[in-house]
Formats: C-alpha cells, structure tokens, sequence
C-alpha cells in the first residue's frame, strides 16, 4: 500500500493510494485516542467522478463517530483497463433494455465476472488497511454494487454490518447468496430507481437471511438518495461497532 | 383541559389530563427556553396498557430535542365507553380472518367511525394543547391507526409531519385520502406483521401523494418496531421542524 497524496479538509484526513495497482482512497479522523473502526464504501466505479459523493459519505462516518471509511477503485472503472466482455455485456445490457428484450443471461455476464474480481480485491484491501495503525474493526460496508456488498458480507467475516443500495441489477446466483447472508443489514431502495426493478429489490430484501434488516426506501431516482440515509447509514455502523 | 396528575421522570414532566372527559397525557422537557413544538403520538387505543411504550416515544423526542409530546384515548379505547357497533365489527373480523373470509366491508365498519369520532377530537386536543404557554407548533403525529394519521394529514393543516404504523387495515377509502397527503412522511412496516398485509402496506406506501416520503421496513411481528426507528422517528420531527 502506496500513499500518494494527502489533504487535510476541515477534521477530515483523506489520503489516496495505490495497493498493487488499484486506486483508492482513505479518509480518516484529523485525530483519534487510538485505532477506529472502519467503513468501506462500495461505487459504481470511477473513483475520480464519485469523489464529493464518496468524501460526503466518508464524512458522515469519519466526523460524526470518529470511524475511518475506505474505498478502492473497481474493475474495469476510472483508469483501470477495461475488460472487453464486461464492455460488450454492457453494450448488450443497453440494447436489451432499449428493445425490452429480456436481460438475465447479460446481466450475469456482466456482474458475476465482476463480484469475482472485486471481492477478492477489497479483501486485500481489508488486509493492507487493517495493518494500518490508526484502524481497526469492526469493518462495515456500504453502497453496491449490491452483488460485491452480498458476495463480501457471505465470504469475509471481518465484515460485520451492511448498508447495501439496491440499485442495480441482480443475478439469480447472487439472489441465492443473499440466502446465506446474517449481518445486520440496512437496505437502501429509491423507490421510482429508472434503471432498477422495484419488485426485484423488495424480493431481494425479503431473500436476506439476516435476523436484522431494514429496507428503507426513498422518493426519486437512482442517484436520489438523500441526506438522512447517508447521516442514517453512518449511525447504523456506530450501533453495530461496540 | 383539566391537568389531574403531574409527575417528573428524568427531566421529563408527564402530566395527565382531561379534556371533554377523554384522559390525555402531555409530556414535555422540564425546563425549556420558550414554547417547543408539539408531536402527537398515535396508538391502538389503551392509554393505560400502552403506557411505556407511549412514554418511551415521548421521551426520545423530549429528551434529545426538546419536543413536547401528548396523546389522547381513543374512542372505545381504554376507560372509554365502548361502540356497539365496533365491538360487533371487531368480532367479525376476528371470525372472517379464521375462516379466511373477506374483510373489506368489516375493515370499513370497523375504522371509518372511528376515524370520523377520532380525528375531530385530536383536532380540539390540539387546540388546547397549542393554548398552553409552553407548547407551539410545528406538530408532527406519529404512529397508528394509520387511517387517523391519514385523515389528519389531510384534513387538519397545523400537522406538517408524519410517521405512520403501516400495521392495521385500511379501508379503501383510506386509499383514496392517502393520495391527498402531501406533507413529508415516514412510513414503518413490520416485515412479518400477523395482523397486516405486506402487499396492501406497499400499495399504500405508493399512493401517498407527498413528494418526501420513506418507507422503513423492519424484521419482526406487529409489536417489534426497533428502537432505532423510535430514535429515528424523533429526529425525522426535529428535522421538519426549522
């Protein structure tokens, strides 16, 4: 793990890196009587583009409960190289939607190659920023896509509570993960989402097999979630982390 | 509004009352700087049996934002003088949901008068509440039955914010009010409410015409509302009340 630059804003500490390559970010409390506990925050790739969104969510954690937040750039998103099938299923996602063509085999194609690749990446993530000094667990994970946040919350142990958004598409193999999920999770659904099915997401949601979870769902679009889910979110991590 | 009995619990004065013969219990801070906004906290009726749930409401608005908080007994509800009518509604439905029967024309027997004698008499306890020296407006109401809160919403201007108890029937002309509501809403739902249909409560949740509303589900049965959402119903008041 490779810092490569540093700023200070206002309480916050945000530092980029670079771990085997991939980009990401760290932000952290200015100052803190000891290791904190820490948050990684999932995105739909492009880390340059999702900046103010994931520095506001960082924020929420980092000021509000002294938490540390996270983020590494995702395959295939911002700088890294793109994969050509995951650039044809995406291709081939659009058309299929445009002409109401059914879209199920594509969308396995584009999002399982995807979880397989990432997970294990925001696992060696986890590894390198656990060695940090200033954190610690437990470790949360918020935001999508939901398919990494299901496939994290069953594989990695040291992940102990989830906000996932469910704002993207859902292979069936990943509704059958959900099964085996049993953290504490709070799921997010913008209620009138244009590129997600309302129906999908609530039997998503029903699918969970964690004893604790909330669905809360929002007025808007994909990109609507509001203010108090972000403030909600980082609350909900703090009352998992004692 | 006759006050019969104070008690201080903790910085929070509770005090009984009467009004027109109905038992009320208005809770407030125990020194506060002015007049401080009001929520009237909704309840299936039994003042007494549903005390310290109702106080525990009370006090996460009072304490943490320095609220006032009050309810009254509903009709047929407590020491109140029961309906005929409603009582022989309310064995109906207990034998049609055994037999599986249909319950529409029961549910509307059963909560439209009570919503007709109910709302009128929150309207004159808000009258007399907001004529006390230490109590102003804004006013939220939260809780159930979700056709009282629906009709207030609608029909009494000096409620700007809601949270509703999606966990009793609704009659269909509830439906139709629920589409006129327009101040911003929160909307609980017990996932696995026995007594409620998941389906109906979503239908619902859609036909409010409010441009703000959420919808947060939680695991459990009708009774397992979390504290994070008395909590988080608190500071959705406290945040429609600038």
């Amino acid at each position: 793990m490779k810092f490569t630059f540093t700023r200070l804003d206002g309480g916050v500490v945000e530092r980029s890196f670079t771990l085997d390559g991939i980009p990401g970010i760290l932000w952290a409390p200015e100052s803190a009587p000891g290791p904190v506990p820490l948050v990684l925050l999932g995105h739909p790739g492009g880390l340059h583009a999702m900046h103010s969104r994931l520095a506001g969510r960082a924020r929420a954690s980092v000021l509000e409960h002294g938490f540390a937040a996270a983020t590494i750039e995702l395959p295939g998103g911002g700088e890294r190289t793109r994969s050509a099938a995951a650039e044809q299923a995406r291709s081939d996602l659009r058309r299929a939607l445009a002409t109401g063509e059914p879209v199920d085999e594509i969308v396995d194609r584009l999002v399982l190659p995807l979880v397989d690749k990432a997970v294990p990446e925001w696992q060696d993530a986890l590894d390198a920023l656990l060695a940090l000094p200033e954190v610690r667990g437990p470790v949360g994970f918020s935001g999508g896509p939901i398919a990494i946040g299901i496939r994290l919350a069953v594989v990695e142990p040291r992940i102990t509570a989830a906000v996932l958004f469910a704002g993207s598409f859902v292979p069936a193999a990943t509704l059958d993960e959900a099964r085996q999920v049993t953290i504490p999770l709070q799921v997010l659904l913008q209620w009138d989402d244009e590129t997600n099915d309302r129906q999908a997401s609530l039997n998503l949601f029903d699918a969970f097999g964690s004893e604790e979870k909330a669905l809360h769902a929002n007025m808007g679009g994909h990109a609507g979630v509001p203010q108090s889910e972000v403030t909600g979110g980082a609350r909900f991590f703090a009352r998992h982390s004692s």
